[in-house]
């Protein structure tokens, strides 16, 4: 019996181990996929998916999120949505909708709220803290303030052969109101076709747009590409035309599986960590670091990851 | 001295005829799909783009729009934005943004309204009676009341090789509040490089964003296919990759040049519409027919002309 399931981020772990035990279990890789990416939006010290996540300029936290059946290639997504606790699973109900499948605004709220989707304030003290600070640093002074855009993505082969994906994410850090990234366009920031396999992206929305990334790896191991070898070729030739027409290229991070179960990531920025769990491997953390266009990783060590989780939940102080 | 313009449907062709004008005065690529698709959106007898444009389940007009620049690969792109006279202006002064390039709902709305853009209702007389007697004889009665999504999609090629692409719909006619089908969508509904081609698409949003077929069409151009190729393989794979998953494939209709000036179009419908102008070939109206998975087109008789302006300025009355 063969099963994976692959994440952008570290902060994908608690969900994917348990998504693994689903897995195991012989549950469906949309199961898998949804349970994972709640348990992500649901951690508060999370500061760049659902429930403590960063606000926009006007310290409102936007969500976006979606969901791809590779079976029925069905998609459901929605951009600029407040107040919904789990934006995943609004999106996946919305993959069932023949018409009306991707909504935003007043109007993917207006859904969830009609389909019992529960409410949240999902602006946390922290997150307010953060807000506060980065418009001292940045505005107050003149500075640019856009930082921070780690979309968790993921992508699940089951035992049954049927793979999944989905996306979740409170977009880049004081973005303008209604600020869509590539997280819930398809083929930009997620892609999946149970007979070849599946990709999702995190970075720069605005510059993964531009290349159409995941639908580009997908489409790179329909051609015989292994999944390393597709995401290291999409990775590093949109970088270079990124480079080559606007002089410089966004942050890039790429995950893919094809439908053996075999995996494959690259990113354009050092430090890029992702979490893999198949039927052969216990679900790991693995940290990225790139060499001549090539995407290296090694298993995170204990003082990476207690550093990672020391640095979310470390005291903040307002500035 | 090479130019080229192809747009989707008869609507159009006014738009195209000025363009023409532009690009044979040397002007932008950019200047002259800015020209042309503000000419469709103003035009209060086109059911499917800007003022005239048929509303949403609620009675309000919700627009999309995107623009690209082929030379930076630039994107802007609005959706579900309301009381504007003119997206694809917006859309294209979005594409000067490296942060918040693609805003959504009230964020689009302020950002136009910050940037001095024209307000408008965009709800004619004649689009509330298109709605009326659509909830009468579909919603009353219990039937499906979506029908209609006709963008108009544009790409031109200017005298200095450079290129540019465009989108502006209402979207799908009775469409919930907030939809957001493939026109504002990276790779979906437009896709354009310089040193390749650009493709735009129209139909049914939801199926066409499972394929991302304007990507597709650009990349079949790179590996050397015509665009009538790449056209025919994109349309009439994604089709039978729909039937085969889904059992049905919503409308696709497609329209391509490269970078020579070569151009394709590639539809699964009958009577698809399309208008183009090159440096040897005056703006001219072609309709398509499909035969064994190849479109076949040929130039619109004047009774054919004649009798889709006569639609669409009909006298209506109310049911």
């Amino acid at each position: 019996m063969k099963w994976a399931i692959i994440a952008t981020w570290r902060m994908a772990l608690e969900g994917v181990q348990k998504a693994n035990e689903l897995l195991k279990n012989k549950e469906s890789s949309g199961d898998a996929i949804e349970t994972a990416i709640k348990m992500v939006e649901d951690f508060p010290y999370y500061k760049s998916v659902g429930y403590g996540g960063l606000p926009n300029e006007n310290g409102e936290v936007e969500l976006d999120a979606a969901y791809m059946d590779g079976d029925s290639l069905s998609i459901g997504a929605i951009a600029g949505i407040k107040d919904f606790k789990n934006p995943i699973s609004i999106a996946r109900k919305l993959s069932e909708e023949k018409f009306n499948c991707f909504l935003v605004g007043h109007g993917a709220e207006e859904y969830a709220h009609k389909n019992g989707f529960e409410r949240a304030n999902m602006l946390t003290d922290r997150a307010i803290i953060h807000y506060k600070n980065r418009l001292k640093e940045t505005v107050d002074k003149g500075l640019s303030p856009y930082a921070g855009h780690d979309t968790v993505g993921m992508v699940a082969l089951d035992s049954n052969y049927s793979m999944a994906c989905g996306t979740s994410t409170s977009g880049l850090f004081m973005k303008k109101r209604g600020r869509t990234g590539d997280s819930p366009l398809s083929g930009s920031g997620f892609y999946v076709d149970s007979e070849i396999g599946g990709a999702t992206a995190t970075g720069l929305g605005e510059d993964i747009m531009k290349g159409c990334i995941s639908y580009e790896i997908v489409r790179l191991m329909k051609d015989g590409y292994t999944p390393q070898e597709a995401a290291d070729k999409a990775v590093y030739e949109l970088n270079k035309l990124l480079v080559d027409r606007r002089k410089e290229a966004g942050d890039i991070s790429v995950v893919c599986i094809n439908n053996k179960g075999e995996f494959g990531v690259a990113t354009n920025i050092e430090g890029f960590s992702f979490v893999i769990a198949t039927d052969k491997l216990a679900p790991t953390v693995y940290v990225c670091s790139v060499e001549n266009n090539k995407t290296i990783y090694e298993v995170a060590t204990k003082e990476w990851l207690d550093n990672y989780m020391n640095k979310r939940t470390a005291p903040l102080k307002l500035k």
